[in-house]
């Protein structure tokens, strides 16, 4: 491969999409742009499929109908080369889209080597270290493409939701002074001549920003520095943070139904292409609303009576128990009232029972998608919930702070970008819902 | 201050913000919920200012009119003290949204020290160490709500913007595993036993992964370790990164420059009221577009011209100079053909001249925005560039590799979203722009 063969871009732009083009443009000059996922060489014929962002459009050069000069470049390009393509838009039934394009200018941008580390022509995905170790080019597979395609689609979704529904987006410090909920699962970094550490929640800050700006939220990184290797936990995730005001759990859980069903009926609107990619069409369902609300030990008796498994109340349900009871409770649901014994400080007791927490988890099925509840809003319950868990309240004089002025009572919750995402495009790696996932053996690409 | 004396939230919800009221409700039963900005207690009379997330109202309790219990309680409400008020709506031209409420019933949720650290009630402001030290009262204030407010609608407005125009959201890592760009700007993390960094752009990120979605956008933090006590740098900042493919840079500057425009017609349109508070309604203006474009060359020129200041070519235009041009150049503009000895390794050459660079920087007047500029997308040029500029291509091993596989010609930029709430805000400093902003002596709250 040698750059003196590139052409430059200058003037020359993209006028379409793949996913633009349509019959209804038979007859009209096209600039199309993308990467070469395919070429067939057959004598006097050539044809190309051209990926762009959203999909593929096919290019076919026929000897004597392209003029020598394009056939012969159209005959030169292999796998993955970025390409320019100038074309007249013909019918072709059997087409994306049902067209091809009869090139008249083509603009050869970037090669590519010739041995790929990847397939990726076919269905079968290369073994997933592979495909990570050389993740530029795993994302350009169509199913990759995909997965990511309906995480923007997510995102945007969820801040329409949240906007439309006054929540103001906040930004929390991802670098924090003290290791204030424990610190054996925190990153330290070297501030300058002090000791910090990451974030593994906005929980503190967007506490404090909801005494300001009532209901608030962010999407932001958290780090937790876990040695697990299930196919479900990172080191770096994207969580989605929502805390309210003037509010307890019950409205959450409101806010959170809302917010999944209305992301989701998006998502079959928008991202129809991307979920039969994934063979995820058939089965997408956008769930009715309110989701089925069981106690935490209505669940034990549900596991109990139904899977066979006896948990003790103040236990915490394994991840065999969840599996089991999939298979009774496959949809959305929460799980309320958990024990305050397996809660942190800040989540409330019920107050009609102090031994039960007004927290609570969103399931999707055996997955946890969310935990929240009720915080507390009172100081001096706090100070004694600190001292309870073994934790120093002189390690919180700043957040205490600022429960003294006027800390509205308040309910919130933390909700993984990516676990949702593997849900919705049913894959079986969390890695493969992140661009470039952190694990404790993974720190590159 | 005694929590026996709190009440419970229980089922009373907010049925309206104090923005949503207005003579139009007069009559009516509504509740409200906020925090007491000012009382003033005349005998049989008490007047309480309440603000919530958006404005305030006045509640009047008047001895006779209401029940003794009320009043009473009115009388004892204190400044910050969190409230949910049942009123009816009465008109009354002087107030704000011109109605005031008639309290029915009072529910104090939260009280609040009697010497708070800040004053909340003047148009003048504490010193903002004090203030940041007690971010979560000063936060109340009604200025620094606006703030926020209008960042809430900035960041929205963004995305909209992106979202329209075909524009994927990614996400990229924020923990890296070499000191690529250079070390001694970057924040050292222990990650398990390995060193690692927090990334300072997401620059080599959001370039391979536009050879996979093309246009693409990250609003995320970066981290930079410079020790820098201005008035426009922080240690955590938020930045929109975007990155365009089969696009160079002056695809980027028209990008920008509608992005740009269209946010702020936004926030003229949302923001009035906020604009007030922040004093900048009277002379907010939204740009023109295409914005003035001016080459190194000729800026070099009018700084000579007509500030008196010499810059040899090649050198970096001093603040001095900045401020200066200022008063000729005081709009959005781009400065473009900078020298390509002061340009990093990723920004290409003219290919009209390669001593100059495709690289550009969006100003608003003395203050630069932005930077940007036409990429490198062949790999041995890329090469070339970091052994010239002393880097060792190895390093670079994983980010070279997205070079094998067709990258596209792309360019982009990075824009810092506090330093632009602070021109439009018109504060001085920037750390009045970040809810919880880092400097290197400042880590906490």
């Amino acid at each position: 491969m040698s750059e003196n063969s590139l052409e430059a871009l200058g003037e020359m732009r993209k006028t379409h999409f793949s996913k633009d083009l349509s019959p209804d443009l038979v007859g009209q000059e096209v600039i199309i742009g993308g990467w070469v996922t395919r070429t067939r060489k057959l004598g006097g014929l050539v044809f190309i499929v051209l990926q762009d962002k959203f999909s593929t459009v096919q290019v076919t050069a026929k000897k004597g109908v392209v003029s020598d000069e394009i056939f012969e470049k159209a005959k030169s390009v292999g796998n993955q080369w970025c390409l320019l393509i100038k074309g007249e838009v013909k019918a072709f039934k059997n087409g994306p889209h049902g067209v091809e394009l009869v090139p008249l200018e083509i603009c050869i941008l970037n090669q590519a080597i010739e041995q790929l580390p990847l397939d990726m022509t076919g269905k079968a995905m290369s073994d997933l270290d592979t495909r990570l170790n050389n993740r530029s080019l795993d994302l350009r597979h169509p199913r990759n493409q995909a997965i990511f395609r309906i995480q923007s689609v997510m995102l945007n979704e969820i801040r329409k939701y949240l906007v439309k529904n006054n929540y103001t987006e906040i930004m929390t410090p991802k670098i924090i002074g003290s290791a204030t909920e424990g610190g054996t699962e925190l990153f330290p970094i070297k501030y300058f001549d002090k000791d910090a550490y990451l974030s593994q929640s906005a929980q503190l800050y967007k506490e404090r920003l909801c005494s300001v700006y009532e209901n608030v939220f962010e999407i932001a990184p958290c780090y937790r520095a876990e040695k697990s290797f299930t196919n479900r936990h990172l080191c770096e995730i994207y969580q989605l943070d929502m805390e309210l005001a003037f509010a307890d759990y019950k409205d959450v859980l409101v806010a959170m139904e809302g917010l999944v069903q209305s992301v989701l009926q998006a998502i079959k609107v928008q991202c129809e292409e991307d979920l039969k990619i994934l063979d995820q069409w058939e089965n997408f369902e956008v769930p009715q609303i309110p989701f089925p609300r069981y106690t935490y030990s209505e669940v034990l008796k549900i596991i109990d009576e139904k899977c066979g498994i006896k948990i003790e109340f103040g236990e915490d349900i394994s991840t065999e128990a969840y599996r089991k009871l999939d298979e009774i409770l496959p949809g959305y649901y929460f799980i309320t009232k958990w024990p305050m014994s397996v809660k942190p400080f800040y989540i409330h007791f019920d107050p009609e029972n102090p031994e039960l927490s007004d927290g609570f988890d969103l399931q999707k099925g055996w997955l946890e998608l969310s935990s929240g509840g009720t915080r507390v809003h009172e100081k001096e319950l706090l100070i004694k919930n600190l001292e309870k868990q073994g934790l120093n309240p002189d390690a919180f004089k700043s957040h205490l702070q600022a429960f003294d002025y006027g800390m509205p009572p308040h309910a919130g919750m933390g909700f993984g970008i990516a676990r949702w995402l593997q849900i919705i495009t049913g894959v079986d790696q969390i890695k493969e819902c992140v661009f470039y996932p952190r694990t404790p053996d993974r720190l590159d690409p």
